[in-house]
């Protein structure tokens, strides 16, 4: 005796989700039994409304249900400035900081050769013509520190700076709340590296 | 400058599933987004059908596509005993053990008076209909060994001790695989109690 077999294919289908295995997909199932049929007609219309409506913006690549998006028509933003990350949560933490007021680019992944992610997959082309239309002051690459992250960070440095006058990386260091003693070697190097005067 | 409102929409409805946090919710939403059209139609339509398609057996309460289910018209099963379950999942575990033979009937719930749950609220009345119709040899309450778990089967005991020549309950012991020094005070006076004959 198993589960019946409409119930076997939800939780099944709750388990493709990342990060949910077979118990918490039995969870969320008997959750959606448990539930009005009308919060569940909602659930299922607004997941195709977001898969329908949530487009990637044709400047930026971020997702957006507008197009541009909301940050490439603000006026308010420096429009000299572009901030190329891997994914729209990178974008995210960043504007959380509140600490950049410029543009964006979405790259949708990292050079990956064994994933079999090359440059070409990547929005490296659009992000090509967005810089040799605009004159832009400044290029920060703003990726993971993963090896990844790194190859990435040298391919597009290799590409733009001869287009672009000032191509940055974010600093490295220790991340703020850590205890020294607990800083992995690589991580001590560079923040020894990057050392600062006390102000 | 959040994410875009309809997949802020979908972020939120993830969130409302149990044991799923924000990050989760996050990654489940990505996860929609990357996906083909046609498999989150699928996905969609597997949601619906389940809630639709999904109802109690009338006979014993369990989750089934058909009604009276699977395991009620068996007709290998020992229709003269009947397994007390809470949920659904408890049947399942239940019937993994390939251990019991008889019928189940589901509850759907414990008694709970700090969550409005009283007798009223469990199918308790189907089954004094059911112990009443059907000769019965034997009902094994089968709860969780929590306080509401204990309260219910003290409630269950008073009730069908009456009408049912032997009601049990699931023996209480060590659970298999534990060390000795682990078991809390409770479990082991359980197990000093319950001790049997080494065969």
């Amino acid at each position: 005796m198993k589960y019946t077999k409409p119930l076997l294919k939800l939780i099944e289908e709750f388990q493709k989700f990342p990060g949910i295995g077979p118990k918490s997909a039995e969870r969320m199932a008997f959750h959606i039994l448990n539930q009005d049929m009308q919060n569940i007609e909602d659930l299922s219309r607004i997941i195709l409304e977001a898969k329908t409506q949530i487009k990637r913006c044709s400047v930026c690549q971020n997702l957006s249900a507008n197009d541009p998006c909301e940050i490439c028509v603000n006026l308010s933003r420096d429009k000299k400035m572009i901030c190329v990350v891997s994914e729209p949560k990178d974008l995210l933490a960043i504007e959380k900081t509140n600490e950049y007021k410029g543009l964006y680019h979405v790259l949708g992944g990292l050079i990956s050769p064994l994933d079999g992610v090359g440059p070409e997959n990547l929005t490296i082309k659009e992000l090509l013509s967005r810089v040799s239309k605009n004159n832009l002051s400044e290029i920060i690459i703003a990726l993971d520190t993963s090896t990844e992250g790194e190859a990435t960070t040298l391919y597009l440095h290799r590409i733009f700076s001869p287009v672009c006058d000032k191509v940055t990386r974010l600093g490295f260091g220790l991340p703020v709340g850590t205890e020294l003693e607990y800083a992995d070697e690589l991580t001590l190097t560079r923040a020894l590296e990057n050392r600062c005067e006390i102000k």
